[in-house]
């Protein structure tokens, strides 16, 4: 059993007190690093930089021998459950992620297996397992999977979408379906966190990138339900017997807040849009707040940086319950130095708020 | 002065009463109807169309005779005023408009006219005219402008973005510049929504199409302080001595509807995420809202959107002070027998909640 180095990251998603308010990034091992070009370039491909565990290891690990963050998240793609369900995920440059064998029809959901995260995903497990060893308890390294209702929207679209006309069309007309759809995946993707977890993630994400395009009662039935469900079926203690707390973030659920308490997770993520001070006065102390600078903020110049970090600090206030983080992923043209600063500022100037 | 046949638009922004809920649709003149691709066709370009006023009044008046719409909205572009300026607006197929000359320095923003909306948009409020007078009093003509914010977006990034890091980069470094600019777009505004009002636009609808994409407190402090102060200027007789109700729309906007309130506006348009229930709630009798249907229902079978119109009448509940529409504008490829299903579902189904 490792003993964290540093778990200021797993003491404020839990609202332990800390001595200052930890930082990551969203997609903090990614393409605004230099080094992470040259490991992607060397891959060849995205996705064998995703399913080899020692490149997804070396770039999980590059951004904190750059910067003071208080996580390493697993390098992965949110896609990997449909792929390991047999739909075939590609990359063509510029066009997002695509599916071969996308869901055409109500047999194609029901032909779905639940994939064994053990083995279909087996270098994902090994990726974590990897890291694990490398950072040696220095800080805590997140496990992360795509939400059930996310996950089912690039299936039955076949790739990414504006409108997500074929999952919302099947949503009004076939609901029935759609529901097996996401209880199927709700099922594999706790079995996949769960794998993650026993291989020794510290805390899990559940990223629902779409479940803002939906209206509140489709995103409470179609996408925070099954939220809920994959963290019932999460285990509550990593192989070290620690606490894994559980971070969901809706982007565009900024109105939802209320609703997504229910859901039963310790933290929820909060896009730039939503106001983390208005956010706090509503959950009170039930969940922990993560995020939420503008990613657009990072390209300006360092000391305005400063002041937007000293500003949301100063928005949620004293007392834990506090990851800085980004509002979204950060985006791939970025000076590092604009990073740095942020996290320095962080540094510098959330104590204050932990006497 | 004409006395309006059908006044439930303007009586419903005003919250009095009314015997059914009154229905139109953003973009109803658009490219969903066979016959506007004839004249779009004809016309040879987009601003072709736009900027020839029996072309424009054609397709404005073309989905009233189809369907039982309470009311026609000018059929124009949101960036006339910036191509009133000198920026040069054309459109480019499949991508969008674009300026010739964006906004490129400070210097760029001094020089900025104000537009004389009688000269240089002459054609605006002459198209406003002559669909006056082919209406014939049958339903009110609602005039429209972009918001100062989203206007600046777009002469600032050149055209459309995605993620506004130019327009963005102004406000952190340099946001008394981007005030000034804010403050000119405002009087232009202001200006041209008082000439289609003189012309004869019997209500009128801000679009910030680009609020939602900032944090709560710029929103406040470079969106909705402009839209405040277009409305301060606004005339509120039109020119048959009727008050002309305005409706706010910030797309993305739904957690900020309390602050909304302070702009002074008669009715705020809702996007679909945001709960027509609960958004009455909050405001309460000081405005109307207009809204919420997903645009993406109008694919859905005409059976299922009947049930989602019910399901939305049923959520604003009884009373007046709701306006029908979508959530948006409806999309290219909807299939015009399902806009009838949803307009011939709110006359159906409404006049009970006016009872």
């Amino acid at each position: 059993m490792t003993q964290l180095k540093n778990d200021l990251l797993i003491r404020a998603l839990l609202r332990q007190p800390v001595d200052r308010t930890p930082v990551w990034m969203m997609r903090q091992a990614g393409r605004y690093l230099p080094e992470y070009r040259a490991v992607r370039e060397q891959a060849g491909s995205f996705m064998n930089l995703c399913t080899n565990p020692e490149l997804a290891c070396e770039v999980t690990l590059q951004p904190l021998r750059r910067f003071r963050f208080d996580a390493a998240i697993l390098f992965s793609d949110i896609l990997t459950i449909p792929d390991a369900m047999g739909l075939g995920l590609y990359f063509t440059e510029g066009e997002g992620p695509k599916f071969k064998h996308p869901i055409q029809s109500v047999s194609d959901i029901k032909k779905l297996p639940i994939p064994d995260p053990n083995t279909e995903l087996r270098y994902v497990t090994d990726a974590v397992k990897l890291i694990r060893q490398h950072l040696n308890g220095s800080v805590p390294l997140i496990g992360f999977s795509g939400s059930p209702w996310t996950l089912a929207t690039y299936m039955i679209e076949g790739g990414s979408s504006k409108n997500f006309q074929k999952a919302k069309s099947l949503m009004y007309e076939q609901p029935n379906y759609l529901h097996s759809l996401l209880d199927k995946l709700a099922q594999s993707v706790a079995a996949y966190l769960n794998a993650q977890i026993e291989a020794g993630a510290q805390a899990i994400m559940l990223f629902d990138t779409w479940g803002g395009m939906l209206t509140t009662e489709d995103y409470c039935e179609f996408s925070l339900q099954y939220a809920k469900q994959v963290k019932a079926l999460l285990a509550n203690t990593g192989k070290d017997g620690n606490t894994v707390p559980a971070i969901l973030f809706t982007k565009g659920g900024g109105q939802w807040l209320e609703a997504m308490l229910d859901a039963g997770y310790d933290a929820l993520g909060l896009d730039w849009q939503t106001d983390i001070h208005k956010a706090r006065l509503q959950v009170g102390s039930r969940v922990a707040l993560q995020g939420n600078m503008d990613p657009v903020a990072l390209y300006a110049q360092p000391e305005f940086i400063v002041e937007k970090v000293k500003a949301i600090l100063e928005k949620f206030g004293k007392g834990s319950g506090h990851v800085f983080n980004l509002g979204h992923g950060i985006l791939p043209d970025i000076n590092p130095r604009h990073v740095e600063a942020m996290v320095n500022a962080v540094h510098q100037y959330s104590p204050v708020y932990h006497r």
